[in-house]
């Protein structure tokens, strides 16, 4: 099963995946290394010019900000004009579904109801080669092709507030990842267990096995066990919250404007891996039974680790928000009445009198797409946002958000798939009017067929979305 | 369903728990009310004196803090003298299980392998009735015994490092439960939403109705929906918290020694509250199906939570500690190598390199058993522990551990129970060599019989137990 996964990895990879010449000049600061090896990029679809409108300023920042769409539509210039056209945005699909893009991937996006002048979504999709940092033995590398790590990858993100940040997460977040798994690409392909220790320098007296037992002295009586699997989990949380501060670094001169959620599919080795930081979902049909392979961070899900944040640092609500949470607004004149209320260490509701700072506003309020944090935003993880502040105010609510993700891992060496087996990843505004089981019914059969093979990725981008539209 | 097990809970409560006198002096500071009502409780086992060895120094205290054993054991002198002869401490079981206790409670416990003097487990078993503090209409309030509710209740309290923490826990967290609820009487009862607001004092003009909608003024639209149950959980919860913060008042005078695992059930109009915190665990067997009522609270689960308060308020670390976790202890001369490391936003591992302030010792270390807070305690939720010191430290873990129980609820009236349905309540001791299914499998069967009726509970509190002997 793995073999037959494998073969699809190395065609797709010789024929829509081709590696490409590297790119000119990489994206990533403080490339760490003079060997980075660049990743394998489709040639970007040029920046739309005609009717854009784009909020860019600088010159020099130009291409990176201007708007544009995912550069896997190979989208004509005509197509790139009526994409940014305001008045009827048309839905894209790519132009060669089941050639070129790995897995049959497809892909669909919807208007967005008028609520910004671009479609703030972007989508990404990449096989991306990575090449090993340095001989983690310590001994000389060989610069060869055939050591090199090779994954697919598949990026949703819902922008909000602006699209610069998916912009640049589109662009930017699978070179991130790759640069978190340049270190482990000859760890992950040898079958013994991860050394817990690397050399400090490249070729530096081999301290990379895992002989390094703690003596007697120590209360520990052995060392933990770590999989290769939880080293690409850490790799991908780590490149999250990279991606997320180079936003903060880049953020004035590149208008990396707003924020966006973020649900990404790397597939490496035979084990796909979901990592969601925000309020989009991915699940995966298989044989007709859905698999969820992520879950929504909302004001509501993430409740009590805003307010225990709010509670610890009591200084991140400015006098403005308490922690607490109740059920409505508090009324002056309830002062020294008795309300329900929950604080950050329960589930349940209890009573308490209300005293003057009961009726600050609640850090967290409303219920389902109303719920807010600070009355703002109503998502708690993702990318960017480093300039988001309360409404008539100047009180940060970056601190509140996270940008790490929680990876979820899917092994298709474990299960057989049929040729309707597909993976969804959708933003909120699919899974707000359509179900699982609505999707699971109505979306698209487009694997490669036959049992075994890897269910084929969807991607569905609307921001607001009247069906489940192809 | 709901009919008969109110029937069972009415002959349960006229025969083994008919309401006893009130008792002289409840033990709760600060009754807050007059009306306060007693709960029912059987008379309680005599303190052990001979052989007792009790630590209590002050004569005030000496009823409070010397050893017992679970009063609704029921031992005779001689019977106490047993329980606690350090040679040969005897299996406990009740007298007449099936006719005194709700539900045909069963209880064991053998010996706790000579680690301390006494058996530092408690275990409680009662039927409390909540009167009613003051009619949340605001009218004037009948003192009609009809009015008040009446719960049952089981406790299992695992003790550490002293016995006082648990034998307090066991004497009176079931009071602070029934404070909790004494506000909630009358709303329980009423199949309307509970009111979201109530009158500062009796009597006062009628504010709790629902009618405090937010005006247009407020960004809120609606007012949340707060269920009859998360009522109950809320008094559950606060209840824990009361009792730990009396534990911290009292600890001085009384000798509260230690700290202990609460694992408490209350049983209150047709539905199971299983509230737990700390590592003992609770399973419903239900027709050969096991149901889990409650999961563990470890450095291990509760990794992200401790690490999260470090990186917070790293004072608590007191230049000691370190809140990254790594795969083992890190050794001075690794310096400047790279070692795997997980943070508090990670699921995964990833490389760093180490660092000065790397080889302080880390927060959380050691894997299953022997997975501690700073290199001290095997457990993160519990009671007590307001003494406990970072060995040859005077750094306070108890910021670290919580108080807060996780409260999962079971619906008798949406189930069929059959003769041998049980509910299992089992210290770390018990489930530590004994899995869930082997429980199932030779566990007592005692519940009443017949379908509908509810699973028989069944407490075992073993400090190590060699298998599971009843």
């Amino acid at each position: 099963m793995l073999n037959r996964v494998r073969s699809a990895v190395a065609h797709l990879v010789s024929s829509g995946g081709a590696p490409p010449p590297r790119p000119k000049s990489p994206d990533l600061p403080n490339a760490p290394s003079p060997q980075t090896a660049a990743p394998p990029e489709a040639p970007r679809s040029p920046p739309a010019t005609a009717g854009s409108g784009s909020a860019a300023p600088a010159k020099t920042v130009e291409a990176r900000a201007s708007f544009s769409r995912p550069t896997f539509l190979q989208l004509s210039p005509g197509g790139l004009r009526r994409a940014v056209d305001h008045a009827g945005r048309a839905v894209q699909s790519p132009p060669d579904t089941g050639r070129r893009l790995p897995w049959s991937t497809g892909y669909a996006e919807v208007i967005n109801a008028g609520k910004s002048r671009h479609n703030e979504d972007q989508a990404c999709c990449e096989v991306v080669y990575v090449e090993g940092r340095r001989s983690v033995s310590g001994a000389p590398r060989e610069p060869s092709q055939g050591q090199g790590l090779c994954f697919y990858y598949w990026g949703l993100f819902d922008g909000h507030a602006g699209g610069g940040a998916a912009e640049m997460a589109a662009r930017l977040l699978h070179r991130h990842i790759r640069e978190q798994l340049k270190d482990l690409v000859e760890i992950l392909q040898d079958p013994s267990p991860p050394p817990l220790c690397l050399p400090s320098t490249p070729g530096a007296p081999g301290s990379s096995d895992s002989s390094h037992l703690v003596g007697p002295q120590s209360c520990w009586s052995s060392q933990k066990e770590v999989t290769h699997e939880s080293l690409v989990v850490g790799a991908i949380e780590n490149a999250f919250q990279f991606m997320d501060e180079q936003m903060a670094r880049e953020r004035r001169g590149h208008q990396v404007e707003g924020g966006c959620c973020a649900l990404v599919v790397v597939y490496l080795l035979g084990k796909v891996y979901v990592a969601n930081a925000g309020d989009s979902r991915a699940i995966i049909v298989r044989n007709g039974e859905i698999i969820p392979m992520s879950r929504e961070f909302t004001p509501e899900t993430e409740r009590q680790r805003l307010q225990l944040l709010g509670f610890l640092k009591p200084e991140l609500l400015g006098g403005e928000f308490t922690h607490l949470e109740f059920p409505r607004r508090i009324q002056p004149k309830e002062l020294g009445q008795r309300m329900l209320y929950r604080d950050q260490n329960m589930t349940g509701w209890a009573y308490k009198k209300i005293e003057l700072e009961d009726l600050r506003f609640p850090l967290v309020c409303g219920e389902g797409k109303k719920a807010r944090v600070m009355a703002t935003i109503g998502v708690t993880r993702g990318l960017g946002d480093h300039n988001l502040k309360v409404c008539s105010s100047t009180l940060p609510i970056k601190p509140f958000l996270s940008c790490f993700p929680e990876v979820r891992v899917y092994d298709l060496t474990q299960y057989e798939h049929c040729p309707d087996d597909v993976l969804v990843l959708g933003t909120d505004g699919l899974w707000d009017v359509t179900s699982d089981c609505e999707v699971q019914s109505s979306g698209p059969s487009s694997g490669p067929g036959g049992p075994g093979h890897p269910p084929g990725p969807w991607l569905a981008s609307p921001q607001q979305q009247a069906g489940f539209r192809g």
